[in-house]
């Protein structure tokens, strides 16, 4: 058992959650709690650690495997822990991107570009909400906050596992690469003449969502095949970035539903 | 100027920020950052609170009148912020509920009904969506989380002061008066057999957004009108509360719109 946060391998796995720079370099994270855990295909499994507690009185959930887990010290767990009350499991999992070619050249593409998304909540989120709309891959650029970040794992409630995902080394090659397959892609802007709703997203299509406070940079914007707004009543300014990309997804999602 | 964190000032509003009783006993909040200062309406406004470096180079902004400001020393101003770059300025403001007839008695009534909701941010977000998408007014049930906590008002961005809310003593019997007086509810549910693009929302109506880990009560949820449901793909199980949220209320911002 692992008693103590000196431990090599907890100074490991609290770097992994703690540093970008770390999880990039090493090519892996950390994936916490028993439905993320349970969630990770077995052939990305590093490693697994539990509690003792959780040890001696595991849940019985398909697909946890707990033979080959180390057993980590209650308090040690704790402490390692980036949540305030931890279940007590948590695994060391390979990184594994898909490569931009593969997610453009699916069949009714439907894309999530996103520009210097800084908040990790609001990328978990629209992560999850894609999967539910039936995004078929998100784009990021490479200032976008990294998607292994604790809270960013939290937030996709296991939609990392499954929704295709890529950060382009160019964001805006990446568009026109897009755009010269066919794909019509939408920016969302407070200077769109047309509704979101006023245009056909059957056909393969992909929102442009840009950084929370500062939207998206004009060479984004101009790369975009049209410019969209989402009309605002009230005096409000702007829509939070996750709830904007939502809106626009489920009006892909209404449209095509309703067709097919 | 204020120098010490143990002036009976700063530790009143410091217990504002941070307690939600003596928000509720004291029925006033704290306001943080220029424009949700500059935005408090002026019956509202017990005191502003800037720091020392704001005072020697104010912002000019319409609506910020600083001759009565106190000034606080900045070390002590930022100790006592709940952010973690303060602006400069915060504000003790009365607290200002409707009243639940006022609510539902507005013509074309587009309303949201919260249970339970618990996540501050989740709750200001949903405030900021439903002034964009036009809701009229939000009704929450007591045990959703307090309005006037410090995180659920940044994420408000202003709607705060512009959105009519009330916390309902009974939350199913305002579900009653509110259907009594013609205004068809619609419980956001996993089991709904209708999907929610597919009622007509430009009648008087409202939603019924539940918990985020449990959903709606059943009592609650049997109280609507109908369930509905929003459609997910992949192997999702749920949404996020103020993403379902927002993907209902623009659904009937967009059916309102289309005919109006």
């Amino acid at each position: 058992m692992i008693t103590s946060v000196s431990n090599q391998q907890m100074k490991y796995v609290k770097e992994l959650l703690n540093k970008s720079k770390q999880r990039k370099r090493e090519k892996c994270f950390v994936a916490e709690g028993i439905r993320m855990v349970a969630e990770t295909p077995a052939d990305r499994l590093v490693k697994i650690y539990v509690s003792e507690s959780f040890y001696k009185n595991p849940p019985e959930l398909r697909g946890l495997e707990l033979s080959k887990a180390l057993i980590v010290d209650d308090q040690v767990f704790r402490q390692i822990s980036d949540t305030q009350t931890p279940q007590g499991i948590m695994a060391v999992v390979r990184q594994q991107e898909n490569c931009l070619e593969d997610i453009l050249k699916q069949p009714d593409a439907l894309l999530l570009f996103l520009e210097n998304i800084q908040d990790p909540g609001n990328l978990g989120t629209m992560m999850r909400t894609a999967e539910g709309a039936g995004v078929t891959g998100i784009i990021m650029s490479r200032d976008t906050v990294d998607i292994y970040n604790p809270k960013t794992i939290r937030a996709t409630m296991g939609s990392l596992y499954r929704m295709p995902f890529v950060y382009a080394d160019d964001f805006c090659e990446a568009i026109g690469q897009a755009k010269a397959q066919g794909i019509r892609l939408y920016a969302a802007h407070l200077k769109g003449r047309n509704n979101y709703d006023g245009e056909d997203y059957r056909q393969p299509s992909g929102f442009l969502i840009g950084n929370e406070g500062n939207g998206l940079t004009k060479e984004a914007a101009d790369s975009a095949t049209d410019y969209i707004r989402i009309p605002m009543g009230g005096q409000l300014e702007s829509l939070n970035a996750s709830v904007a990309a939502a809106v626009l997804m489920y009006e892909a999602n209404r449209q095509r539903r309703k067709e097919y």
